[in-house]
Parts: structure tokens; sequence; C-alpha cells
């Protein structure tokens, strides 16, 4: 294809107009496709129907220490539970907090917490100081961003690389300014970015010299074991990097099954070091009795190991592959050497992210709607909704079916196709 | 049973030491008795083991309204789970939010939530004032008093008569302080009281003037459903008459079904004007995706309609109607008369409320603990866990099987006559 900057303003027109009559005809098709959030499929949510059925009346409620798993208690979940996200997660099982069904509330509290009560090593509650700001490495989670922006925590965008967030902005930044009390950060398949951080970010981060001494990293490592290919993308162990360096508080990670069984009724999970763990205990205990231990053991009955566990995300990778590749494909074929886009190729992870020219993505957003295509707001991917470029835009590719996508991948290449001679034209 | 007050000294030194050898036999036999907590029997969980049945991978997973519950979504709760709650609490479903497994979870995020936000009506956040302070009514639920304690509500004792906290003290605190902001109320069968608010102090506490414009109360109806009798109390309706006299914002009503299916596993809930709903919701939207639906809907699906909901309390009446009937028949036949103790006789709910003399429920908690009994921390049910007459014990009988209950009350009586007598020959 060539280079849609290359054409003069007659051939501009001319192609908009060929394609606006190609966008008129989809917007006919009262379409009323979804590539908003990162949705598991109903096909992928039947992979754990058999979730449902291995704890009956007919099974044993104990947990392996004998306690009946239908009455009150284990604040922090049961043993086995946390011995199995150990696994996952490279930790030991006292390094783990098992909480209720969303990871994102357990990021929430731990924020609330921060504020109300400070962290292990803080002098005072962080909503004691004048000013708390977080680096949001961007594009990045919108959920994210928002918790930060309810608490009024000012948010500092850090570019993201290859590799993960620009370090040397990161370490320049926290060095300097004792008011930046943390980072978010998707280390693996990032959301948007799809990205892995390198060993050499993880070091960087477990390392560097921060002005606030109870600086935390927030470690959201959603997709860990959400590979899309046979060669998944290596993490390096934050914790076990920063007990290296000395600093082994740093870091709060967060994960979930949220994508693995069930949406809405997975078990989400923290881990941290043990000093933050039995602060996080004691404070959590004014919270709550425990979270739910009959899911808790429904999850352990239906997985048993964790070679179960990775023979079931592979299946969860048969049925998302394909949809990525739709993705990818159709904007490889339509839009590769235009000049006009350029996207990201994720080995795992819920998310495509895509950039337009500069200036192009709310347009192109707001049209796709107009054709029946719901992606997610330009700017969501950035804090406080604002795009400074206006270009990200986040493609979910995982909840429409094959053809749904199929369709509404042409409907978004029409879309940017459109929005980028509009802007061509207008700069001639 | 004759007077112990009536006793010479002589008398009273014969019978401690045919007491005291009495609790030394128990002491060797090694006990190792609960009556420390409202936990339900695992006879009371078996009564919905049928809820394990009724959603397995050859049912639908389907809401009402086509919603595939094993996704994400439904922030505050299925239409259905809304409804059904609704018509437990008396309220509109619009006046419901459906929780995670917690309803403490809940009340402690309401209050975190005023803290940082305020509620509809405030000028400012409360953690903005420089003192906020609440009523608690006492004894009470420890619980609630911890929530307080944890963010630093300055807690006012108010005695709790027959009728429901004393509310010419009420009237008059929350009339004179603006820092006043809440209350705490567990209206039906008490926690530990075991007495049902009349209309009058429902009316009152609907009615009375408050200093603060954005005083709340919360209004912890957890046994609302938890009969003991065929002849169950009455609780006036809070928000129909908080709406009749123009008050509708200013109650947060709460309940679960931790102590109706599994607790730990079940629902958690509030109601509220919807103002308060709106309000709330908002800032739930923030905090997490929204709770378990597949949990909602197996409620939905065991209970089918309020008739087997009642018809199922009234088998954890039959459950728990004799262990009362033990505490309560053990206490009279050991205790009546005798001058050094009194207790509530509740019609539903999970505890007995029991005094002894001035300075002695300490005593018999520790003599009780020595000799393998398990109690209620003596001063737990005041703020602070200090009970300014060191008489308060809370007896909860509903987890023991009824021999080790018989046995546990009997150790628990000969306790107070020993602690009654050692005061009584101490004053003399």
């Amino acid at each position: 294809m060539s280079q849609f900057n290359s054409l003069s303003v007659t051939e501009l027109n001319e192609l908009h107009q060929t394609l606006q009559e190609k966008y008129n005809a989809f917007k006919g098709q009262g379409l009323k496709l979804d590539m908003s959030r990162g949705k598991p499929s109903s096909q992928q949510l039947d992979l754990s129907n058999g979730m449902l059925d291995v704890l009956t009346s007919e099974d044993s409620q104990k947990a392996a220490d004998g306690t009946d798993v239908r009455n009150y208690g284990g604040l922090d979940g049961l043993p086995e539970t946390k011995q199995f996200f150990a696994e996952i997660l490279e930790v030991r099982p006292e390094e783990i907090i098992i909480g209720g069904n969303s990871s994102l509330n357990m990021m929430h509290d731990t924020i609330a917490r921060a504020l109300f009560h400070g962290v292990p090593g803080s002098e005072k509650p962080w909503s004691a100081l004048p000013k708390v700001k977080f680096l949001c490495p961007s594009p990045g989670y919108d959920r994210h961003f928002a918790i930060c922006e309810l608490f009024n925590i000012e948010m500092i965008i850090v570019d993201v690389t290859e590799e993960g967030p620009d370090m040397d902005l990161v370490e320049k930044l926290v060095k300097e300014d004792e008011a930046i009390k943390g980072i978010w950060c998707v280390p693996k398949y990032s959301n948007p970015e799809g990205i892995t951080y390198s060993d050499e970010v993880v070091d960087r981060l477990a390392k560097m010299e921060t002005k606030a001494i109870d600086f935390r990293i927030f470690w959201d490592d959603a997709y860990t074991i959400h590979h899309l290919t046979d060669t998944p993308d290596q993490l390096k162990n934050i914790l076990s990097t920063c007990k290296e360096v000395g600093t082994e508080d740093r870091v709060f990670i967060f994960t979930s099954t949220s994508k693995v069984t069930f949406a809405g009724s997975g078990i989400g999970v923290m881990a941290a070091s043990e000093t933050n763990i039995k602060y996080t205990q004691k404070l959590l205990s004014f919270q709550t009795i425990g979270p739910d231990k009959i899911n808790q053991l429904r999850h352990l009955k239906f997985f048993k190991n964790q070679e179960n566990l990775a023979e079931h995300m592979r299946k969860h990778a048969e049925l998302i592959k394909p949809k990525f590749d739709i993705v990818l494909n159709t904007l490889e074929a339509e839009l590769a050497g235009s000049g006009i886009a350029s996207w990201k190729k994720p080995n795992g992870g819920y998310f495509i992210s895509f950039n337009t020219l500069e200036g192009c993505a709310k347009k192109v957003v707001s049209m796709a709607k107009e054709a029946g295509v719901t992606l997610t707001g330009a700017g969501a991917t950035f804090p406080y909704g604002k795009d400074p470029e206006d270009r990200n835009i986040r493609i979910a590719p995982t909840f429409p079916s094959l053809e749904e996508l199929q369709k509404a991948v042409d409907v978004f290449c029409l879309c940017v196709k459109i929005a980028s001679i509009e802007k061509l034209i207008a700069e001639q």
C-alpha cells in the first residue's frame, strides 16, 4: 500500500469518497459489535464449566486442614489456596493473601489503606501529606488510573517502551520527588501494549533510589499465565529481585483468575514481603471475616495442579489466538505501509494497542461507534482519560465471535483510513 | 435459690469450697468448648448443601435478563437478586446494592467512603473534619466498634433498653454535637442483647433533629429473618419511616445471608434511599467490576421465593432453639433468684446477653477459659473493648453440639458463682 501522505489532495478526496461509501454501507447494517473490554468469550467460560461440578453436596466440604469451607474464618485464604497461587507467582505461601473475586478491589483497598494508615515504613498516612503522586506508564489500564483520580492522587505520565516504562525518566522522577509514592505496572503482556518488562527494567525498578522512603510498586500481574504462543514471554521475579537488593517491601503484586475461570467469580490474590503481608492482614481483619472459601476449594479441586492449569490456559489460547490473528492480519492487509497507523503484536494478554496519526483516535472511535462498533474510549488508556496526542486505541478482540470480529475490524480499518485522510486533507 | 448476698461469710466460704472442687473437676477433663462467636453449626450449614447442586454445568448460567453470570458485569447485582432482597428488607429494588460475601465489608467500605468523599449532603469528606464521633448503643457488636477504632472515630456509649437505644440521650447528643455523624444499630434480635427496637424508637430515630446535616444511621439488620419462635418480633421499616418524615437519606441498611446459607459464601446487601444508592454505585464503580453473580444465581435457584426462605429459616430455628433452651434453662436452674446475674431471653438472633455482678465479667471469662470453655472476651461488647462496669458477657450457643453446650454452660454457671462469691467476700 502506498503511503497516504504521498497522495495528492485529489487522490485523497477520491479515496475518501470510495471509503465513505463502504462506511455508509456498514452503517446501514445496524451492527452491534463490541471490542471495548477485555472480556472472555462464552466459549472461554465454557472451559471452566467443570468447576461448577467439582463441589456438590456429595463431596467433602473440608479443606486439607479440616476447615469446613462453608463456615466463617480464613481471613487471608485457605493454606492450599495460598500454596497454589504462591506457585503461580513464584513466591512463598507466607507472602500471599487470598482475596475475594476481584484483584482490582484489592488494589483499590491497598491504596485506600495506604492513604488512611500508610504502609510499613511510612512516617505518616499518605492522606496526611500535602500531595501524593503516582507514576503512570501510559498507555496503561484505565481502572488503575481511575483509582488515582478517585483519591486525588496526581498522575504523572511515563512512556512505555518495548521493554517497559521509560526507566531513565522513572529513576529521575522518583529520586527527586518525595511526593511520588507509587507506580502502576502491568509487567507482563501489558494492558494495552502487550509488552513484557525486560530483566533490566525489573532490576532497575528494584534497585532505583526513591526519595519517598515508603514508595510502592503496584505490580498488576494480571496476565501472568495468559500466553498466546508456545514460547511465552519470561518476566523476571520482582519480589526476589527486590529481596536481592534489600527493597523487598517495595512491591505489591496482584493477580486473579478472572480471565482463567469465571470473570466475576474468580479469585483475587496479592503477594508481597512478609512485612507487607502481616501489616495488610491486620488491617484486613477490620474489613471482613474472610473471602469465599467454597469458591477457593472449587478452584483447587478443578485444577488440582499447575500442569492442569497450564493445559487450561493453552485451551484459552486456542480460542483467543485466532481472534488476535484476525485483527492483526486485517490490520496488516489494510494498513501496513500506509504510514497512518502502527500497532503491537503481543505474545499474550487481552489487547492490541493501536496508534493512529496524531489527533485521530477520538474521531476513529466515534466513527466506529456510529457504525455500531464499540471500542474502548479514546484517551481511556491515559491518566485523566486524556491521550496527549489523541492517538492510542485499545482493541479487545476476545469477546466477539470470529465472524463479528472480522466485521468489526473491517469497520475499524475503514474508520482509521477515513479519519486519516480527513486529517491529511485538512493539513494540505 | 437464696440470694447470695444474704449469706454469711462462713456460708460463702463453704459454698466457694464446694464449687471450687466441682470447677477443678471440670478443669481436669481437658475440655475444649467454644461459645465465643456467632457461628452456625455444621448441621445448620447442611441445610444449605442443596445450594451446591442447583447450578451445575448442565444448568443454564443465564440470569433472567439473559446475562451470562460467568462473565464480567453487574456492579450492584443481578436484577432478580435485588428483587429478592428488596422483598426481605421491604424496600424497592432500586434501593438495593448487592455486594460480595460480607455485609461487614460493605459497612466498612461505606464508612471509608464517607471519610474520603462524604455522603450525599456532606459539606466535606468526614476525614476533613477535626473530629468524627459515632453513637454506640452498648452492649453491641464488637466488629462495628472495631471499624470506628480503625478510623479513629470517637465512640460514645449509649445504653440499650428493652426497646432499643436510650433515645432521650441519643436525641440530646445528636442535636447538640455536629461531630456526631452516625449511630450503629442492630435493630432486630440485637447483638448481643437480643432485643428488637420498638416502633417508637424507630420513629424517634427517623424524626430526631441532628446537628450534623449528613448524619447516618448504620442499620445492621443482620438477624432480620432469624427468628427462634413462631411469633417473631416485628421491626418497623426504618426507610419508609424516614421517607414519611423527609429524612430518607439518613439510613444505610445492611444484611446478609451469612447465617442463612453459608457463612463466608453468602451474599451481603445494602439498602438505602435512591440518592444514597446512586452515590454509592458511582464510588463502587472505582472499587470493583462487580460481585460474584454465579453465587447470586445459586442463591436464587436454591430459594426461588420467600416462602422457601421462611421454611429454611424455620429449619435453622429447629436446630438453634434447643441450644438457646439449654443455656436459658441452665441459667434459670443455677442462677435464678441468686441476685448475682441477669440475662435476656431473645426471640431470635444468635446471642444471649448475660450480666454478672459489677466487676466480675473478666474474671468469669478467664476462669471459663482456664477450664477449657472459650467465651467472647469480656468487654468486647463495648467500645474500645472496655465494659465500664465489667459485667457483660455475650454467650453464643449456636456452634457447639447440645452435649458440649450443656457442659460449657455448666462450667460457665460455676465460674459465675465462684467469681461472685469472691467479690462478695472481698466486700464484707
